[in-house]
């Protein structure tokens, strides 16, 4: 726990999984002295008020964000534009604006032009979630050993960027600076394209006409059930990753693609060895994963 | 606990993680009275007998099938012929031979005419699992609530089918009787097509050249580390399965290429309807499976 906060006032906008979750470590920490949370959905910021996780809840994200020394964009990426419209008059100078949006290079691009000067914007991403949406599927423990990665712009103070870090570092996390369409790429694969790839095999198996969806349900527990789990987070959310990090998607979608096309030759044609050398081969990540503390 | 064993002498061909998890599950419910193992292996040999979990370990498959009137062979696929082969003569009018193998419609076309008169061919396939291997990756609740497949072929002796399906049950499973092309239909969606795409991604993520191994590893809570956890299960059992199952795969490959070459689409020419339209029905399965108790 951290003697004196952090921040003083800490602006969470939008309070799903990530944004309740960080307002209880961000309490139990003692991170911000004082937490406001808004969020657009009524049923969102009832919820909120019961659970208790924050001073204030409002309605307006200008009213939240007053005075607040980090804003704390926690929506899905879509709505970041017309949430900074309506708080940017409330910024003052000194103030942090982040997020926790899984795509990088296009929250610079952005929200840039919107700020008024003196605000720095510092993109951020905890690599940390689960297939749970809403306030109360929040848990403070989320990013516990997790990455957060950060994306400053060139020119950002670095005293901004050293404060941001120390509270990420507060929540659990370690912290790592990466350029932002660096970010991307390495997110593209290791986050984006598992996502889609769970998505569409799941769509897959519930299109089927010859084998039944209790059969799909009932017989999971042989490799299916895992990507159901990741296909169910929430869809608004993964809307905007793809819509906003198109390239770097496609990009490793085609090299999956090329792969997979190679798997299945050597399927048609019987080349057991080419299978057994890529299933060998695979393991080596698994065990690398397990010594890193994030399987 | 049954009171008498369903089988008086169980041959065990194989013991890793399922074999091995099968005699801790026998001894413990007493649902055979004497367990024999055979491993091709000398290390597994010498595992098992200091684990204790059987009553004889041999190399010899034909030794452990001696008077057993359940012998069932949990090796990869590719290991049958041999197996039956050396073991047929020690096989007594009346013995089941059985299997685990996730493939079944090879089973009784490869085995059945091997078989001396009188002894029943049930090929079978309890959907449970984990990505470990070997003796010491077994444990006895393995089997409790899932789901076991028994693929008998027609004219098969019902009572031999019954005392199988006890077995089954005994060990905290429940029964279904399938005919073995459906199983493979019904596997290559909810198992085989999850682990050759969960291969190829971890593979794909592996090769890259413009993200390093360490950052693949480090940022794999995004979804990819759930991906790394399949791809990281035996090499050989699912070469087995792939070349065995080839058009079933290769069936439902082709249905998912299509689909994520629909999504592709969306993705490339911003179409936030579609992806979200996906990513909202899939949401439907997990539910049905979390309702199942399968999850």
């Amino acid at each position: 726990m951290s003697a004196t906060p952090v921040f003083a006032r800490l602006a969470l906008i939008g309070c799903g999984l990530i944004g309740s979750s960080l307002a209880r470590v961000v309490r139990r920490q003692n991170l911000a002295g004082r937490i406001a949370v808004s969020d657009a959905s009524e049923a969102v910021r009832k919820r909120v008020v019961e659970l208790g996780i924050a001073d204030a809840v409002e309605a307006d994200p200008a009213r939240a964000a007053e005075g607040a020394d980090l804003v704390l964009l926690c929506t899905p990426l879509s709505a970041y534009r017309p949430a900074v419209e309506a708080l940017r008059g409330a910024l003052r100078p000194g103030a942090i604006l982040s997020d926790v949006g899984s795509v990088k290079s296009c929250v610079a691009r952005d929200l840039a032009p919107l700020l008024p000067p003196g605000v720095h914007l510092i993109p951020g991403h905890p690599i940390a979630g689960t297939e749970h949406s809403g306030p109360d599927a929040g848990f403070a423990e989320l990013f516990e050993g997790r990455w957060a990665i950060l994306t400053p712009p060139a020119g950002t103070d670095p005293a901004a960027v050293d404060r941001l870090a120390a509270f990420w570092r507060g929540a659990g996390s370690k912290v790592e600076i990466m350029d932002p369409a660096h970010h991307d790429l390495v997110l593209a694969v290791t986050s984006h394209l598992p996502h889609l790839i769970a998505y569409t095999i799941v769509g897959t198996a519930a299109d089927l006409g010859n084998v039944t969806r209790s059969e799909v349900i009932n017989y999971s527990a042989g490799g299916f059930r895992d990507f159901t789990r990741i296909a169910a987070s929430d869809p608004v959310m993964w809307r905007d990753v793809f819509l906003n990090n198109r390239d770097a998607v496609l990009e490793m979608l085609g090299r999956f693609t090329e792969d997979l096309t190679a798997l299945q030759r050597a399927i048609r044609y019987g080349d057991g060895k080419a299978l057994e050398e890529l299933f060998v081969r695979t393991r080596a990540i698994r065990r690398g994963i397990i010594d890193a503390k994030q399987a």
